[in-house]
């Protein structure tokens, strides 16, 4: 069997690689971002993102854990919960993206990829199995405990972290690569046909085998992972506290209606179904995982794009069970969201999936990193009512809540997401047809993209994307290199984006395209418009009922306390009927706020007088004066809060009825 | 040292019996509930209640367990979690409270407190020390996780059964009896002065320790009981996932300033709390106590007197952190907050505490037990947002969400501690005083007391008390056997019972005192006004804003779907601004309720106009009509909910702005 990575359906340094769907991604070496929000974030990833996460993985002794198994001594020395190869995983493949993106083979990205990859590949068993916590002497055998013990779920982000060697020009070379083959291969001969007919407790196998099968032509791989989406749903996870629900046990991907249970096990499940689905030209269960993401968008996620409201068990609540004061929003089920959004996009392209992946980017991956890119939110509450505690930066939280973000996790998923999902960003920029180029995401920068000419021949086009966005909406975009013939040119406008104009033309949401024979340095304008909007919920989000949020162009916004007069909380906060929210030259400021008095008492429940009174008489007590009316405040991007020390903090805020 | 129940402050059989405070308790042998909402529940709870319980812990092999630790081969063996030993002790408990209450020696429940007051006393060791889970061969040392493992929690139960059994009469013939003394002499030992420095994760402990002081007149044991609750707060336990707050261990008792961390332990180490301040006069440590549970009581509670709204750590949530639809209101923290309210009523003789009791009772414990009384709600959900599901009637319970009430549950505090609460409620009826008497809860029965009369002597009073409460709000009290001289008969007029009166007179809430010479047969009729009453819940508990509730007399109504026209769930139905509630010949009815039309669309969130037009205005959309008018819907106490199949429900419904 050849190891090459040169395969038929191989095609650049793409994050996603289907067989078929409307649009082609471009990878990332063929879109750079060069400035900007995304560009200072990048930077910042690479700079101080992902040595801090090497750094924290060494120090907690999660890479020893390598080491110690290629030894013989891991039994009784392993540090770190069962699933703690997986973040040596993802950070390679981080590390793999980011080497890839700079295509330098000097930098310290790509020595790390090849350090760590050997210290893997010394801990891999003969047979290609590998694990530091299962099947060494003194362990719990292989696969003994399903449910919980997350192999599989490590052998998939194994498996990514080759993909993404492979598709940034690595081969067989490569450790990471020979050990994900050799591990594959292993999972085929234990779980395929015929074999132990079983799934992992948490999805992710299967993505990365449906990838790893796109990226080096072997069918194997996507025929196991369409076993292992088919064979969920049927009872075969023994019984847990949650529920089968809580890992997608209780009924097949093609017969469910909605995402439920554990948020990121959903979303990397629909993932990895996606993959098959596509690969193998099954519409059924593209459609079936396509409705489950569309209802969960209609009815269970928060308007920063988050997913997921119970802690308990870090699940999807029931339709509009959304309180904003107990969050949870996940940053991995944030990535999870892109990685869906992004394969919907790829197969549909339906724009409403690249506005998800903005709002998602903006609103809950952003958010999550602190400004100096060393600490981060494990869950991001949209409503934080006590100030939040600063965290030791020198010891892992243990996921705590009301929080200042921290450095590192006893559970330690999303610091490594975040940060292989910055280094491949570009992936999720831009698309090619054959007639043309669509743009889904707005960073300055530069696209190169082969398309087929009027000739039908392959012509390269270079198209360079300018603009100060999201703090502008003025986006720039001039065809550098244009083909010989007409070339459609496609650009998302968002469904926020009311008043959206395109070379001054009123364009509505969704995927618009300009289509003609471009000159070279020929320019198209897109204008959406920012400035602040305030939005309501639909009434069955409870918890939300007569608040507003306000959002400017992708930025949901919020009210964080520090910008408050002093000594008031957001709790003491309420805006006037008439309120409006303005942008100023410092960036949008709330008007008509209001403080609310305090009127503690022994119970805060109070009779009301019904019928002409209305209900919102106290009885027995004259209505209370409106609150003091309080100067403008001034209002922050929901991402940046929690970077100015301890503060409360709300994104839905309440609108007197008086 | 005698074992003797006979000591100086042992007093009839009372459920709390401090040493000072206002007013004394009378005891179960004094007063007798005859009929009614109570009564019935008492009957449900002797006839189908504790057999049930029984066949349970013997069918899951808790009592089993007991057996395995006496014949030395319990390794391997054992069954349940690692505090299922308290089940078997608060079953114990529950039966000796029934026992008690009927005072007759040939009762089932007296011989099965006998039986498995055997097996128990088998299973300890000579030293004194007993658990099944720890200690033995093969088993994980003694007192090895005392974080978690509820060894002294249990020891807790173990004792609060044989204060149980010693006030109903019995002593050192007993085997718990003996079991427990020998127990809290052990605990003494180990724990005691230079022993070892520790607390046991889950409060318990301090209030039966404290409790064994009063009934055997052992000052050791109180002293023990002191020693616990001051060095809770002091970080000896090891850090687990939740912080210290989890088990109180962040802030000593007398500094903390409100509720917090788990619910269930915050409640009894509470109640410890408030022992040992009575018995050593520690007037500081008493108000310490007193001002948390005021504060959670004002911030941290649910109208049905519920407490906790986190899932995943069983808490507190933040103050004013009270979502409907995921309220956790564990059972037994109503339990919990019956024990410290009962506790500062006899210190303090406010009678907000006997309306605390009065809530808990009928929207927490009554709600929790089937209308058969052989199923249980664990926790107690204020929103039940898709309809409940059927729950397995031959299988423990995960303690799942949105599911009818459950058999048994694999965590099974709550089914025991709802049956020790009914065998023993005529405890909290009445108490005494040297001038008099106080009624705090009204249910048909008699009430003896002894009080001094006008010569200083004691005087025998017999009380009785007719009422059809709480579906009527008339209570007359009768006068059966008067003192000599005058005498106080107070009752208590709950906080809701605006315009009640006392003999024709208005009276205000608290404790309202009829003082005069009583003839024999004279009644006091005290008529409570118990129509509908409208609620509105303070601005901060956002989850409510824009809603209202309803109560009739002591109970909270709620909305079940089983009461709307066919098809519509209660997500379905909003109140017009006009609505109000009526009492028809079969009880409460909502009118002005309509449907909301459903508008179904990608994304639940929607830009509104703001300045003059108001925020409830969609942009580029008119204002929906408002919903089609319904009929009159019968509202029902939320006690009584998911008794007809499975529903939705809510106690919390919106009103409509136009």
């Amino acid at each position: 069997m050849s190891s090459s990575t040169s395969t038929p359906t191989a095609r650049d340094a793409v994050i996603v690689d289907p067989a078929r769907g409307r649009l082609h991604p471009l990878g990332i070496d063929r879109v750079r971002i060069e400035s900007g929000f995304w560009a200072d974030r990048q930077r910042l990833n690479a700079e101080a993102t992902q040595p801090h996460c090497l750094a924290w993985e060494q120090r907690v002794g999660w890479i020893d854990n390598f080491a110690r198994t290629a030894n013989g001594d891991i039994a009784g020395h392993r540090h770190g919960r069962e699933f703690s190869d997986s973040d040596v995983y993802k950070l390679i493949e981080a590390l793999a993206w980011e080497a890839g993106r700079t295509g330098d083979p000097e930098t310290e990205a790509e020595a790390e990829v090849r350090r760590l990859g050997a210290l893997v590949e010394a801990a891999q068993c003969p047979d290609g199995y590998i694990n530091t916590q299962y099947g060494h002497e003194g362990q719990a055998p292989r696969y003994s405990d399903l449910a919980l013990g997350h192999e599989l779920y490590c052998f998939g982000h194994l498996i990514q972290a080759a993909v993404a060697r492979i598709r940034t020009g690595h081969g067989d070379e490569d450790a990471i690569v020979r050990v994900a083959r050799r591990a594959a291969d292993h999972l085929c001969r234990e779980f395929g046909p015929g074999a132990r007919d079983a799934v992992c407790g948490h999805p992710e196998i299967e993505a990365g085998l449906a990838e790893l099968a796109r990226a080096t032509g072997c069918p194997r791989y996507l025929e196991q992972a369409r076993l292992f989406v088919d064979r969920r749903g049927h009872g075969t996870l023994p019984p847990i506290e949650y529920g089968p629900v809580y890992f997608q046990d209780d009924v097949p991907v093609r017969d469910a209606e909605v995402l439920r249970g554990h948020a990121v096990r959903a979303l990397y499940l629909t993932a990895g179904a996606i993959d098959v689905a596509v690969e193998r030209g099954d519409d059924e269960l593209l459609e079936a995982a396509r409705a489950q993401f569309d209802r969960a968008l209609a009815r269970r996620t928060y308007v920063t794009g988050g997913m997921g409201s119970h802690h308990q068990d870090e699940a999807f609540g029931e339709d509009f069970e959304l309180p904003a004061d107990r969050s949870y929003c996940e940053t991995c089920a944030g990535v999870g969201a892109i990685m869906v959004a992004w394969r919907l996009l790829l197969a549909t392209g339906d724009e409403r999936y690249g506005d998800v992946i903005e709002r998602t980017l903006y609103n809950v991956v952003a958010t999550s990193m602190s400004e100096e890119g060393t600490a981060f939110f494990y869950a991001n509450t949209l409503h934080q009512r006590t100030p939040t505690q600063q965290t030791a930066v020198d010891q892992p939280s243990p996921r705590a809540e009301a929080q200042l973000r921290a450095p590192w996790f006893e559970v330690s998923c999303c610091p490594t997401n975040v940060s292989r999902t910055l280094s491949s960003l570009a992936g999720l920029v831009a698309t090619s047809t054959e007639s043309g180029v669509q743009i889904h995401q707005f960073m300055t920068g530069t696209i190169h993209a082969t398309i087929k000419g009027g000739h039908g021949a392959d012509q390269e086009v270079e198209i360079r994307v300018d603009t100060a966005y999201p703090d502008d909406g003025r986006i720039t975009v001039t065809i550098e290199r244009p083909p010989a013939g007409p070339m459609d040119l496609t650009v998302r406008i968002p469904e926020w984006a009311g008043g959206a104009t395109v070379d001054g033309a009123r364009v509505g949401p969704g995927a618009r395209t300009v289509t003609r024979r471009f000159r070279a340095g020929e320019s198209v304008t897109v204008d959406l418009a920012v400035a602040p909007r305030v939005l309501a919920a639909d009434p069955r989000v409870d918890a939300v009922r007569g608040c507003v949020a306000v959002q400017r162009g992708p930025e949901v916004l919020c009210l964080e306390s520090v910008d408050l007069p002093r000594g008031l909380s957001v709790e003491d906060i309420e805006l006037s009927p008439s309120f409006r929210v303005i942008d100023d030259d410092r960036g949008p400021v709330l008007v008509g706020a209001r403080a609310i008095p305090r009127l503690d008492g022994s119970w805060p429940y109070h009779e009301v007088a019904t019928g002409s009174a209305g209900p919102r008489t106290p009885v027995g007590a004259p209505a209370g004066a409106p609150g003091a009316a309080l100067p403008g405040i001034r209002l922050i991007p929901y991402h940046a809060w929690a970077n100015r020390g301890p503060s409360t903090m709300r994104v839905w805020m309440p609108v007197s009825t008086d």
